[in-house]
This record gives C-alpha cells, sequence and structure tokens, in this order.
C-alpha cells in the first residue's frame, strides 16, 4: 500500500513540479518584468531545486516562452475568445467581458500581464514579440469575427469596420489599464470600462444600444438611459 | 589667450557633461528598461568616469528621476501643452498633433518612453510613480482645458465631457503606440493615427467636423469627404 501510493506522486510529479514552477514565474514576472524577474526567487517560492527548474526548462527565456503560451495565451482563450465565439449579440458579449474585469486594487496596480511583457520584451527578443504578437492577433480576429457576425445578424452597425473597431478596443482597453497601472488608482479603470462600454454601445444598430449614444457625452454618463438626441 | 580659451569649457564642462549623461542615459534606458540598463553603457557613450556621474546623480535612481523631469516632462510640454494653449481650434490642434507623430521604425519600435517608464517602473518605485503621473496628469488637464475651451468656441460638442474626452484619448494613443511596439511595425501605429483622428473629428461641432462621422465607419474611412449618414 505504501509502496504504491508513492508512487502516484513520483509519476505525476514532474508534470506538477513544472506547473508550480510555471505559475511563481508567471507571479515573478508580473511583478519585476521579465529581465529583473530573480530565479532565485522562482526557486524559493517553490522549493525546487536550480538543476530540476533546468531540466524543465533549458533557459529563463524558455520559461518566459513558456509562461506566454501556456498561461497568458490561455488566460486570453478563456477570457476573450471562447466567450466571443459562442452564439450571442457580440456587443453584449463584450461589454461583459469588460465589465467583468478586475478591478481589484492587486491587479490594477500590475496591469495587463500581456502588455507588461510586450512592452518590455517585444524590442529586445523576437521570440518574445512573436509569440506575444500571436496573441494579439487571435484577440483582432476574434473581436472582428464576432463584429461580423454582429453585422449579419443586424445587431452592429453595417458601417464599421470589424478589423478597425478590433484594433480600436484593444488600445482603448490597454491604454486604459495602462492609466490605471501608472496612477496604481482603481477608478481610473473603472472610468476606463465606463468609457469603453459607452463606445462598444455606440457600434450597436439596436434601439436599446443606441440608448448609450456617443461614447463621452454628458448625457451618456450622467443619464445612461436617456436616448441619444 | 591660450589660458582664456581653455578657462571657458572648463566653466562650462560640468553642465555638458551633466546634459551629456542624461542624453546618454535616456537613450540607454529607452532602449533596454531602466532596471537593465547599464551603467558602464552609458559611461561607454559619454567618456564619462563613473566618480563623474556619481557627482552629477547621487544614483541610479536619481539619474532615472531626472530623465523624467528634464527629458520627458520637457518633451511633452513641447509636443502637446504647447500647442495645446495657444489659440486655435482645439481639435484642429488634436489632430495636427496626432498626425504628426513619429511615424519612423526606431520610434514606432521603441514605444512611447513616458509609457514604457510608467510600465515598468510604477508599481515598483513610488518616486517615480509620482513623477511619471504628473506628466500623465498634465497631459489630460491640457486637452481637457482646450476642450473646454472649444465648447466655449463652439467648435467642440457641448454633450463631450472634457476630462473623459481627454482620458479617452490618452488611452487609445498609448493603447496604439502599444499595440505598435508590439507588432514592430508601423503600419500599426499608421492605422491607429487614423483611428484617432476619425474620432477626435467626431467630437466636433461643425460641419466641417461632422464630416469625419462616427470614427471606424467605412464611410469615415473610405470617403473621408462623405458626411455621416
Amino acid at each position: 500500500m505504501l509502496d504504491s501510493k508513492e508512487t502516484k506522486p513520483r509519476i505525476r510529479d514532474p508534470e506538477r513540479t513544472r506547473e508550480r514552477l510555471l505559475q511563481a514565474a508567471f507571479s515573478e514576472v508580473y511583478r519585476s518584468g521579465f529581465q529583473s524577474a530573480g530565479i532565485d526567487t522562482i526557486l524559493a517560492a517553490t522549493s525546487v531545486s536550480k538543476g530540476a527548474l533546468y531540466h524543465h526548462f533549458d533557459s529563463k527565456e524558455a520559461l518566459g516562452y513558456a509562461i506566454v503560451e501556456e498561461i497568458i495565451a490561455k488566460r486570453h482563450r478563456d477570457t476573450w475568445l471562447r466567450p466571443l465565439s459562442s452564439k450571442e449579440q457580440p456587443l453584449d458579449i463584450l461589454i461583459s467581458i469588460v465589465q467583468r474585469t478586475s478591478v481589484r486594487r492587486k491587479d490594477v496596480e500590475g496591469g495587463c500581464p500581456l502588455l507588461n511583457l510586450a512592452q518590455e520584451m517585444s524590442p529586445l527578443d523576437e521570440h518574445f514579440r512573436k509569440r506575444l504578437e500571436r496573441i494579439f492577433r487571435a484577440w483582432q480576429e476574434g473581436i472582428a469575427v464576432a463584429l461580423r457576425r454582429g453585422q449579419s445578424q443586424g445587431t452592429v452597425r453595417r458601417d464599421v469596420v470589424p478589423e478597425d473597431a478590433a484594433s480600436f478596443l484593444i488600445a482603448m482597453y490597454e491604454g486604459y489599464v495602462s492609466l490605471a497601472k501608472n496612477a496604481q488608482d482603481t477608478k481610473v479603470w473603472e472610468v476606463g470600462i465606463r468609457n469603453i462600454v459607452g463606445w462598444l454601445k455606440s457600434l450597436g444598430n439596436s434601439r436599446q444600444f443606441r440608448r448609450g449614444g456617443r461614447q463621452i457625452s454628458k448625457k451618456h454618463l450622467v443619464r445612461p438611459r436617456q436616448r441619444f438626441q
């Protein structure tokens, strides 16, 4: 009995160790940036030896690429792409995703893991840049496809150019996350959510969406149920 | 004669050395980020001794703060605040600033010096954060004041909330700069300029601005002189 109990964890250990290393590395990179991330900090957080770390990842860079591909890309798919591929109205989905973005202090102060790494590493390391760009492209494509579907369904204005609206949304979203991170202030992100949602509503074809009116208008912000005039 | 010639440079030297150190440090931080910026690289670029560097700046941090206050803040005033304080129509001014933003490969690939530092250092160093935030605040305030002036003059729509529109513009601007930096592609920034200008035009009260119509609409992008329907 004891033997079989001991065997099971042994079989799974490498996988678990790898996962724990990845999660600890993600946290450390999120906190300090990739270049300043301390391998010793990651080892201390996981009680894993340096030898075991390099058994799983050939180099610090390999660990960084794995963070992008296995953690950041996955979160992105779960948060944006999967909901967007459902059959609901795309503007409803986008508004819901934006509104559900965390306003917790820790998250606002740390900023967006994708943007943080892109800002830091894209000019320095082409392997990072390409991996991060794939996420940005999938993000833009996912939004554009959903908006196009909305146009076919008649819920998104026909004169909207889906690819441009998608990049506009991503730029706004990441821009506000950056402003909030710099201000270290959740209120900045709350204003961002409100303005992004206002803008999303302005893409709508239906009366319901039109009520949102033009973004950043007093009417929209103060009396959101008033129709735009 | 020789003596007097020799005296002049000697008097000016400390000031010039400080300025050369600052410029070299700015370039190195722009390229590598603050934490990874190499003091030796800065010294090699200026042929200044380590002793002389620490005569001018107490620490690497002090050098970083001086970059923010003396280089980045100044550029910002020159590019945004000074033109915005003129008596021209604020939307004309804003459109002109955005359109004149460099599309040179080097600049697009390096991103925005203000945002780069904010992304990297705001969560790590409160002294950096406060200095950077002052620039963001002055930026937002400068745009908001100008938009309010435009409302008094009748060139900006009355239902625009100046502070919100200002933060929206900054978020969009920095967001697109980030996307272009990640893509290492000047075309991404060119699309950004086009979309930001389209949005700025939609804030206008005059027929001229209304022509721009809603941003990211096919009509605006393909036939910019068509009025929005």
